[in-house]
Parts: structure tokens; sequence; C-alpha cells
């Protein structure tokens, strides 16, 4: 044990307290206790530069009642408690760094109730999207967010996550209705009733959407669904410029455009995303659009959608009508990520989100990416643009201390960039350890002191993932 | 000023500082602060069985500053602030049960910036949803929550009110992008940036609408527009009974026609507007629907929602598709409650607000309105049912105990038919006074425990708006 505190500087009285913590949980969880590095490293994912800080031991929970007890343990020991989805946040939300106690949830793994009728379901917070798809497909629904890995719906809840969809059918904010979590205090709050309204209250369920376990752990999320469109049509469009794409975009949503899904790529995504998804696009800046409704509505969406793209140099309209092929597509897309990894052989890929009024969109992506070509670096511009929100993919060599003095320097410009045009320091990535330092920048002293005032209200010991959000 | 006070029992104590803070805020506000009976009253107004309470005294904002001064001097002294739009709310609201100073933002009326390229503006808090409107018609925009009243857009956030397009546009929980607010300890916070996303840190936002000015004063708010629909097309439709009406709008949401707004009248209702506005239509169950998207798309959901209509014994469906008889059809909806008063001359009409998942929105209608006619009660029922949302106003002798006595019975038996359903107390009036005591039984100790501990961390003295929500 003694070994594995090493990894950080702690009091000594702090980990008395962690021994006797896990020492007491282990008693009651036996197997579904664990201590091993690589385990507790696996709780500790990060996919930025964010060095892997583990927890001390990682109870596998079952129950919203095995919560309620490593929370009891962990408050009355003033240790911290880490929930843990899939592991796949990318800004070290799962994070250890003073140690402590991670849960995972993804045994939690059940669709508790669907209601066609309501068009709601009730899931476990360890039910990834995919599974929970899968279960809603025979009854003609769906779940529509979608960040690009294949997430838990409590972290999703957590991170306040979005994707291709959020456009049309918005983010984990506006497809959470109510939530069970599990407070420091060890209680169980149900933050609303099933209704798909109601002024009943302080809306306690958008503030655990996006606290990223800092107020609690969610042990329960009920869901808003849609029925599964009629008709879905999906295609890709070539522009000339990015600027070109973008203001393409921008006309589209100012139009009213019913679009379901608009992602941009750049010509370096492109060219990654044909490599990696054997896709056969033309190299140039490129929008991928979808459009839900029925057969005539879809139709006439995307003729419409046409007339704007022409508008903008947009190139001749590829159509991916088969069920198939818009799967092709969709997949790519959700694998840009990866795509982008052989781009530079050995390097880590650090994917960045900002997000900015529309209106700003061309000029953000522009300067971005040409702040990326003076800098001479590799990094893929992707984004859900009928948001403002896009995303970079920087290559960073992390052997290369230049070479991640030059990344850092960069999101740190793309993040001040999109706050001076009235954006965020991210759009759906959440802040974990990475944006910390941006909040101030963001949402000056005041507010933050009101976010801590109520982070201390609900969580006066500091327990729940601490070092997370509030800098 | 002692007579004043006398209208309550408060501590002397208190009273002194009320004299003090009044003191001291008439030397900076001069005329813009006011302690006349009548003024005070009518900021106390309330369209309930709750007595009026009026505070102590009135102070007209014009700033922000202007309510940082009164708040700084009610937090100095202890002193309860209570904000205040149009006094149009429901739930007593804006009553004064501990005195207090009164902040009237009518005057804060400024639309302050307009962006049509990002479908959003910013207003101060006293701008009107039909001034707003008619600012924005010019640039084909509009803002589509819309409460019965005029209501101000600060006291519109403040009770996450609704209204007929909630269905297709939501509520204010979805219409507000970010907001400032004037805080207990005298700082202004910004909630967010004008992105359409974020996932940076708690989301204030959410929670301060709903807040009905518990938790700190709001001085501007930035709010989401949409496009004024290329083609509108609305109509209404008598149905055999109120059951059927109903599964003619659970059929129509599950089948995801994007109805913009579909609103229920029963035949007491229908009446009564036949009467006051003038309307001619058959006295039955009936819907009012509405359609928006381009000519296509509006003609194919009418015809979808005429196949489900007939499928219920619906009746011949009347087109209002001239603007002025469209105007005039939802006039006569927002006019249902004034409509209502000439049912019992002499009697109050308490408008009382549940809403339930969509399943059980057929049962919920009908045992209450089966419970109105046993108890041989006049009260119409008028809702929002595209979202579960319904509304009785009871028409009620306030002279006759009984009479009152059998109309509260009968609120709080269909607050806890909804609440037994899965429902809520309250869909989109608010808490106020009102529902106070239903707050307990809609969602237990550990989450009003929570809510308790967020308002002690923002309002230590509690002294924002004290007596409401929270039991």
């Amino acid at each position: 044990m003694a070994q594995m505190l090493d990894e950080r500087t702690r009091e000594p009285a702090a980990d008395e307290a962690v021994r006797a913590v896990i020492a007491g949980l282990a008693s009651h969880f036996g197997d579904r206790l664990a201590t091993g590095r690589a385990i507790r490293e696996q709780h500790a994912n990060t996919v930025t530069w964010l060095a892997n800080e583990a927890p001390d031991a990682v109870v596998f929970a079952e129950s919203a009642e095995d919560v309620q007890i490593v929370v009891r343990a962990c408050a009355k020991a003033g240790v911290p408690v880490i929930a843990f989805g899939t592991g796949s946040s990318l800004e070290g939300q799962v994070n250890a760094p003073l140690g402590g106690i991670s849960i995972d949830l993804s045994r939690m793994n059940r669709v508790l109730s669907v209601h066609p009728e309501d068009l709601d379901c009730v899931v476990e917070p360890g039910v990834t999207r995919k599974q929970l798809n899968d279960h809603l497909r025979d009854a003609g629904l769906f779940f529509p967010i979608d960040p690009g890995a294949d997430a838990s719906l409590g972290g999703m809840a957590s991170t306040r996550a979005s994707g291709t969809n959020a456009v049309r059918y918005g983010t984990m904010k506006d497809n959470v209705i109510a939530l069970t979590a599990v407070l420091a205090n060890g209680e169980i709050i149900t933050t609303a009733r099933r209704a798909r309204k109601s002024a009943a209250g302080y809306d306690l369920t958008r503030l655990f959407v996006g606290a990223e376990g800092t107020l609690g752990i969610i042990t329960s999320l009920t869901l808003k669904l849609s029925g599964i469109p009629e008709a879905i049509s999906a295609g890709v469009c070539a522009f000339p410029t990015i600027r070109a794409a973008c203001d393409a975009v921008i006309l589209t949503i100012q139009s009213g455009l019913p679009v379901a899904r608009i992602e941009l790529l750049d010509e370096v995504q492109v060219k990654a995303c044909n490599a990696y998804s054997k896709l056969n696009l033309a190299e140039q800046p490129t929008l991928f659009v979808e459009f839900h409704g029925t057969e005539a509505s879809v139709h006439e969406q995307a003729e419409r959608f046409g007339e704007i793209a022409r508008d903008f140099g947009g190139g001749e309209f590829a159509w991916a009508t088969r069920p198939e092929d818009r799967s092709k597509l969709w997949q790519a897309r959700h694998d840009a990520y990866w795509a982008c990894l052989p781009l530079k052989p050995g390097a880590k890929a650090l994917a960045t989100d900002v997000c900015v009024p529309l209106s700003r969109l061309a000029d953000c992506v522009d300067e971005t990416k040409r702040d990326i070509e003076e800098m001479g670096m590799i990094a893929p511009i992707v984004g859900h643009v009928g948001d403002g929100n896009f995303h970079t993919v920087t290559l960073v060599d992390m052997n290369d201390a230049q070479d991640v003095a030059k990344a850092k320097s960069f999101i740190s410009r793309m993040i001040h960039r999109a706050l001076a045009m009235g954006g965020t320091a991210t759009g759906e990535h959440g802040v974990g350890q990475g944006k910390r330092n941006y909040m101030e920048a963001e949402h000056g002293t005041a507010t933050l002191d009101a976010m801590r005032a109520i982070k201390a209200a609900l969580d006066p010991q500091g327990i729940m993932n601490p070092g997370k959000i509030l800098p």
C-alpha cells in the first residue's frame, strides 16, 4: 500500500485514512474492490497530456446502495471519491490527483424501464449510448446524443456531452429529464419527476448535468427519447475553402432548416478519414449533413440545403441513401479521432473543443487554421458546426518538449480566441483538469465564487472528484 | 411608517431595520422609492386566495447598479428583497410575507441587442414578451414563450414560464442562453457566454431559471430566438369526449408530428371563450392546433393530424388560414382565464396547473373532470396538452367559506393525483407560496435539503424573496 501512495505527495494522516477506508470497504466488497496498479491506472485514463493520477482503489458498484456505502465511508474519513463510467472523458475528469476511491459504475448497466408512450426511459449510469440504442431499436426509438466514444450515459450526463445530433436534438442538458444521485452526505436525491416540464423548485437536474461528479454521483437517469425518423437522408459536400463551408452552415441554421446533423471536416481530416475509414472523398473542406423527417420533408430539406451549398461554391452532393452507406459515413465521423493518429506516427492526439456564437464560426475556424499552419503543426479540424462548436485534434510528440510547448500555446490561443468572440472554453468535453485554468477568464470571479459556494454547500469536505472544474 | 408595519407581526428590531433601510434608500432614489399603500399593494398582486402581503417600500430600478444598491442596503440590515416584473405570477411569487423592499424592474425595459445571425438577443428583465416580439418582427424573428399574460421576461425566467409553443420550442429553461443576476452579496454574476452550448462548469443559467428571485435578481437575459415560420397553419377540431381529445394528442406526439401548438379546451371553457371572445365553436372538448414549417411540410403535418383526429372521432377541421383569424384564435386562448370570470359573477378565478407524463394525461384530465362534476364546481379545463400540462380555472366565491374549502380540497386532490401519476405539482406557474406545501410530497426530504443548502449558500441571511418555493 505504501508503494501505491508514493506516487503522490500527500499528508501522512490522509494516507492513514485512505488505508483504513480501503480496509473497511474491502471487507464489505471482497473482490469487487481492486488495488492493483494496472486496474487503478486504467481508472485514471486521460486522453490529454495530463499525467495519469491513479486512485488508491477501485470499487465496482452494482447498486445505488453500493455507491452510498463507498461515499459514506469516504465522507467519514475525508477521502476523495471519483465516479468512473467508461473512462472516455477528454479532460482528465477521472483522474485522482488527491488519490481516493474510484467508483466504477460500468456494472450498473441495466435499462430499468422504457416508456414508449412517453418517449422516455430510465437507465442505470453504466449503460452506454450504443447499448441503449440497441435496446430501443425494436421500439422505433433512439437516444440522439452521440459523443465519439461509446460512453456511459452517467458519464455523458456528468460531462454535459453532445455530439453530431445536438444541432437538432440538443445536448445532455436537454435530454435528461431527471436523475438520482448520491450526495456527499450519503443521501440519495431524485431531481425531478417524469413529467416533461415542471416549475417546481430549483433545477437540480441541470445542476448535476455537467457537474462531472463534483456534486454527487449519478445512480440513475430518466432520458428523453426520440422516434426513429420515418426518412433519413445523408450526404457529403465539398467546399473550396473552410470559410465557404462555415458560411454555408451559418446560412443553413439562420434559414431555420431543421438539419439533424451538419459536420465540418477540414481537408486534413478528410484525408485522414479517407485512409482510416476507406472513404473516397475529395480532400477539401467538407460538410457531412443529415436530414430527418418524412420522405417529403427530407427531400425538401435536402433540396434547400443543396441551393445554399451551391451559393457558397459547394461541389456536387454525394448522397448516402442506403442505411449501410450512412452508417459507414457516420462511423467514419465518429472515428475521426482515431483516424488522426497515423498522421504523425507515435504522436499523442489531443482533442480540444471550443464553441462560439454562430456568426463568429467562420472567423474562429479560419484564424485557428491559420495558426496551425503558421506553427507548422498537424491538427485536423472537425466540428459540430451547426452549434458553432468545433474541435482540433493536435498531434504532439510527447517526448519533444518543444512540440509539447507549441501545442500548449496553440490550444491556449484557441481558447482565448473563442472567449474573445463571446464563446466558451469547452462546448462539450467539459472542464475536468484540462480547462480549469480557463474558468476565471470565462466566468469571472463573482460567478466562480457562486459555483464554489454551491460546491461547498453540497460537498463541504470537498471529497467529490476534487481538483476538477473549479480552479 | 408605523401604520405600514402594523399589517404584519414582526419583531420590532426588524421594523427598525426596515425603517433605516427605507430612509437610506429614499435619500438615494428620491421619487423612485414609493411607500404609499396602493402602490405597495399593487406590488403584492396575487391571483389566488393568498392574501395580499405588501412590501414596505417599492424601488423603481433603472439599472443593475440600482438593484445592487438596494440589495446591498437590505443585506446589511437583513431586510427582504422581492423582485417585481409585471405582477402576473399566479402563486403569490411577489408577495412580501416578511415585508421588505420590492424592486420594480419594469423600467429596465430596453432590448439591449439583437443578433439575427446568431438567433439571439440580450434584454433587460422588464421587457415584456409582446414588446420583444414587436421589436423582432421586422427581423423575421420571434421569441416563442407565451404565458397568458404579457409578462416580463425576467419574471418569465424566474418562474420558468412556458405556454402554448412549449411543445415545439421548449420552456424558458430551453430559451435562456445566459443571464446576469445580482446575488444577495451584491455581486453581479454572468451565468454563461453567448455560445449555443457549453460544458464549462455548473449550469447557473438553469439554476436561476425557476428560482423565483430566491437566489438573486435577474438584471439581463440572453434569449434564444426563432425564425418566424415560412408557413403557419392553425385550426380547431371538436371531439366527442375529453378522453378522445387527449388520446388524439398522445398519438400526435408519439408519432413525432412536430406540432407547434396543441391546446385542449373542455366544453365549459369553449362556451366561456365563445361568449368572451365572440367565437362560434361547437361546445365540445376541442383542440386548437398550429403547425409551423414550409408550405409543403405544414400541409403534410395538417393532413397527418387530421387522420389522427378522425381516428378518435374528431369532427370536421376548421382552419384559420388568414393571419387575423389565427390571431383571433390564439388571443381567445390567451384570454381563457378572463373568459372564465363571467361564468360565476363575483367569483375569483384560481388558475392551477399540473403536468403528468403524456401516457397519463387522459386519465388525469378525466379524473379531474369527474371530480369537478362531483363537487358541483365550475372549473373549466384548458391545457398545453402536448407536454402533459393542463390547468383548471376554479371559480370561487371568496366570501363563502364552504366554497373556498371545496376549491382548496379539489386543488389539493388534483395535485396529489398528478404526483401519484409521476407528475409535478406545477408545470409552469411555479411554486411561490401557493405550491410550497406540496414540495415535500413532490421531492422528498433529501432533495429539498439539497435545495435548501443551495439557497443557504447563495443567500445565507435568507433575504431574497423569503417564504417562496422552499417549505
